[in-house]
């Protein structure tokens, strides 16, 4: 039976994949194993930013060299789910899924992915986009057992930089009818970035203008999986919610337990945080979106007493209205 | 006998003194009880932030219609410590501290101000520096009647931008002596940004190449002065020392009952914090104290549950290497 | 009959007048004769730029002390246009605008101003905007004597951050129908933003949302005036246009002479110029605006041969899309 | 004898190389002939500008799969002189020298590259750092035959961030001594950053953190060499120095022949251009290289028409303080 691994890795620079090729020199992980990649590289978050892509050639090229696969297999049934912005006090990282058969029984964490078709030419943000995502994240459910997933991430294509939100919105929203956490006929075109009373607060999605099609990664307990690992997810209702990033560690035992933490969030687009002004959404020489992982990311990473958080903004239908969410996977037993 | 008042007021902007105004139209205030200034305005926090200008320049002319004094006059004897950036979560806000004469008595928290000489030119960072501010806060100390005081904020002149950080390291040491905090041999020129275990826990220093003398306001219990609000400060000894921001809302009664709340604190050299690395020091576009603040701020500002919190980077010999402190002066009944 | 005097001058930060105080106190310029204001701050040139509401507010209170009149009366009469960003080899400057009564005889350059009636709300952008500049400065030219302006500056609200552009465009179309440069009939709402072969390159915008009316300064030779200043203006078709630089410079007599220089331009919404891929539009750190003052800047500076150059984005209907103008005042006697 | 060829592409990115694929795939070069690259990347030019890394990476992988050669291999063998930022007007590019053999006889422009042994900890911005460059640069010259070089780049180690300054002074110090520009007794450790009076302005340095050893190109004209390209190269005294651009243009025959434009600069460290103040050395949020690039690459760039001009900061001891050079390859033909 399988049985998911998850090992969390940093790097010196977004070409640095030395950690991951001891990883692999070491046994501890064979290159064929691993499923999955979910990061943060230390770039803008924006455009420009592209310190995703140099990590992911990076990583692609050293997978090749390992597996004898060409880098554009390896793409294409490997989800990399990077996120650009380490401000503050977070630390460039990636964590790795991986899937090892082991001769054991029971139930536990349990790891999906998948890949939906070309989304084609003037999709993205419309209802066909909302579709798409629906049936990508019900094909990984029902081909991974995962009956019902504790986080999903999904990476969109963007038609256009002015279309990123409508993307990331549309991508939210189809995962979440997939879920059953929106009703069908509510979660539709007109929804998107009007009606925010809509959202999964299990969903974390990422868009890109250079993305082809859906990818999703799916975790959740299934059964036929070999237990070790513990998921839990909060909704943070916003940036400051430090109830909801402690009640999500003791959940899991407590801080010391944790192997992975994620957070989505935005800046409150009233200009306010529970009364008082913010200044995020109006600083031309410092993008909102790294004042919100700066911020974001060092509430969720003190409660976890480390800076290797993935904080991703854009949360569109993800979590309540200038909240997120906050999530993470800890060893069941002492560490 | 004298009591201190504390009001705290938001701006829209770095030159809109309305809230101020305001709370003198209110009779809350009247405009001679205002005896210290502490805010936080929008700009970068760096040598080209005017906002801090702007925001004086309007508080002054605002307090000069409303008393006769002349501008200049007021700002000889009302220090005005102000600091740029509100990065993330945190809301511009001033801190007006007021003494009122009442029928009362008791022992409760006090105020004291003070300035110094005009440091000659070349004295920055020097022993003549250190001696200036220990001399400052000793005579705030014997003039205000705050023997042991709980928190001294000191704003010192930079003889040149390259100086900052000494010039900061000079007025901490400076106060750390007036303080007995450390050994009056030891914490000599020798020591500037050398000998970092020298350092005091409840010193705020910011410093300005535009600043003519030192500047210092101390809080702390007097006899004398009515009871009413209660000062508590902490070290931290990292950005993510959440458990000492709590330890400090604990103190004093809980979060709802903080009335202002400071904060100081640095990027750790080392580039590592709890051993992963962090990128604020190595950031060609974001200056690494827009990450500090962004960060340690949303830390205070989370478990505060308010946004207006004073931060401030630079925490050279304030605090532990790599962290700083913060404090809080909160209502003593229930508010 | 009345004279046109030019003063340009430079200071130390936004909320230094002393140059101004020095002109005034050498009786170079009497305080009532300055009738307008056109400068550059040092800011980002964008929303949270608070370099140009400093630095109004130190010329008003030093007006108001010179002349007797309340700041307010003082920004109620004399158009005061600042924008903010000198990136690059840009200097912060000031220009004075002043009028001097004198007995003499001729045809020279003369100055009008205008302010126009206070904008209703969600007026911004629409037919009734471009109206309103339109009659404002048609009333500032019939006023002033100025047949055929040369240069119109508008300062114009904006209703919304999001209507920047539009608001500049509907200015830009009120002020080119005024001058008869655009078809009256074609340069209406529909064709904001939308018909850019719709032009006016004698015409320099700014909004702002914290502008209540219009406000308008006009330059052009008029009967009545005494000689002794020129006036010059060219398009640019793109950013690179050295040659319109150079011919504005040899038709006023060669750049000793400048004693003020103008320009306007945009970064090329295509994403190219003259071929070539530029990264202005997509660089998160970096707003496109600062990209371009910079850019812009340096080329007419090179040729001017001083930094005191006010340059200005946002040129939606001011000279050839993906350009802009390049405007000059010269001494017409040798220096 | 040996032909020396340029080609300059465009990149939509910095992991883009497919023009220089296109160009192999052509025919129009071979992969073998590549001998030296210089060019720009669209990064912040700073110590977290990774652009270089991924474009110089993905290059690489690119002539690996194309000459068989491993990627260490052709690091090892060809100079890859990259610079980030693009600001303003400039456009991502790379210029690739290549040489091909060919039955003709002259004498013509010339290539020589070098690499320098690996530097030891501690040497950067010392006397051996100075005397290394010295050795590497007579060693290309004797090696190419290029007896009096028209332009030489460099790129060379630094031992620390805060030593790039002084690395990139003892790098051109040491050229210079190489070429003759300099006397050898001045040219010492001790004028390094200090006599600024002593200069080449036919070198171009570059220094990283993370490079090894020196690395040299050298071009000339040198006999046995095909004819058909012309170099030149002017002292700049100022970054408004345009009539040395037009100089260099006019020598070269116009700008319609240049094939590649390089140019060094810096901000005037009096903060003054021509007695104008100039903020680009204290603005918190704009690193003063990118205000540099911005401005010098649109005066060079506005006068070759063209914005793929190499445009580097960080021009010490290279060229007239305060100043730089500019250099230009044309076709000796009308293009």
């Amino acid at each position: 039976m399988p049985r998911l691994l998850l090992e969390r890795v940093g790097m010196a620079h977004p070409g640095d994949v030395s950690a991951i090729a001891a990883l692999l020199d070491s046994g501890r992980l064979a290159p064929g194993e691993i499923r999955a990649v979910v990061g943060k590289t230390e770039g803008n978050g924006g455009l420009n930013d592209f310190t995703r892509g140099y990590f992911l050639q990076s990583l692609l090229h050293l997978l090749a060299a390992r597996t004898g696969e060409p880098p554009a297999a390896l793409a294409a049934r490997i989800p990399c789910l990077l996120s650009g912005g380490t401000e503050g006090v977070l630390s460039p990282h990636a964590v790795l899924f991986a899937v090892r058969e082991e001769p054991a029984a029971g139930r536990g964490l349990a790891l999906g992915t998948g890949f939906g078709p070309r989304l084609p030419p003037g999709a993205a943000g419309t209802e066909a986009h909302i579709a798409a995502v629906e049936a990508t994240v019900r094909a990984a459910m029902a081909a991974s057992g995962i009956a019902d997933p504790g986080l999903v991430f999904v990476k969109t294509p963007a038609g256009s930089l002015a279309g990123m939100a409508r993307a990331r919105a549309a991508a939210a929203l189809g995962a979440a009818r997939a879920l059953g956490d929106v009703p069908q006929a509510q979660a539709s075109q007109a929804a998107l970035l009007r009606d925010l009373s809509l959202f999964s607060d299990r969903v974390a999605v990422s868009a890109g203008i250079e993305v082809p099609c859906d990818e999703v990664i799916l975790l959740g307990e299934a059964p036929g999986w070999a237990p070790g690992l513990a998921l839990a997810v909060r909704p943070m209702r916003d940036v400051l919610d430090i109830a909801a990033v402690q009640g999500l560690a003791a959940a899991l035992g407590g801080p010391a337990r944790l192997r992975a933490v994620f957070a989505k969030g935005e800046p409150d687009v009233t200009g306010h945080i529970r009364g008082q002004r913010h200044t995020m959404l109006g600083d031309t020489d410092l993008d909102a979106q790294r004042h919100l992982r700066a911020a974001l990311g060092a509430v969720v990473a003190a409660v976890a007493g480390d800076g290797r958080v993935f904080v991703s903004g854009g949360a569109e239908h993800q979590g309540p209205a200038g909240g997120g969410l906050v999530a993470a996977i800890a060893e069941q037993d002492a560490p």
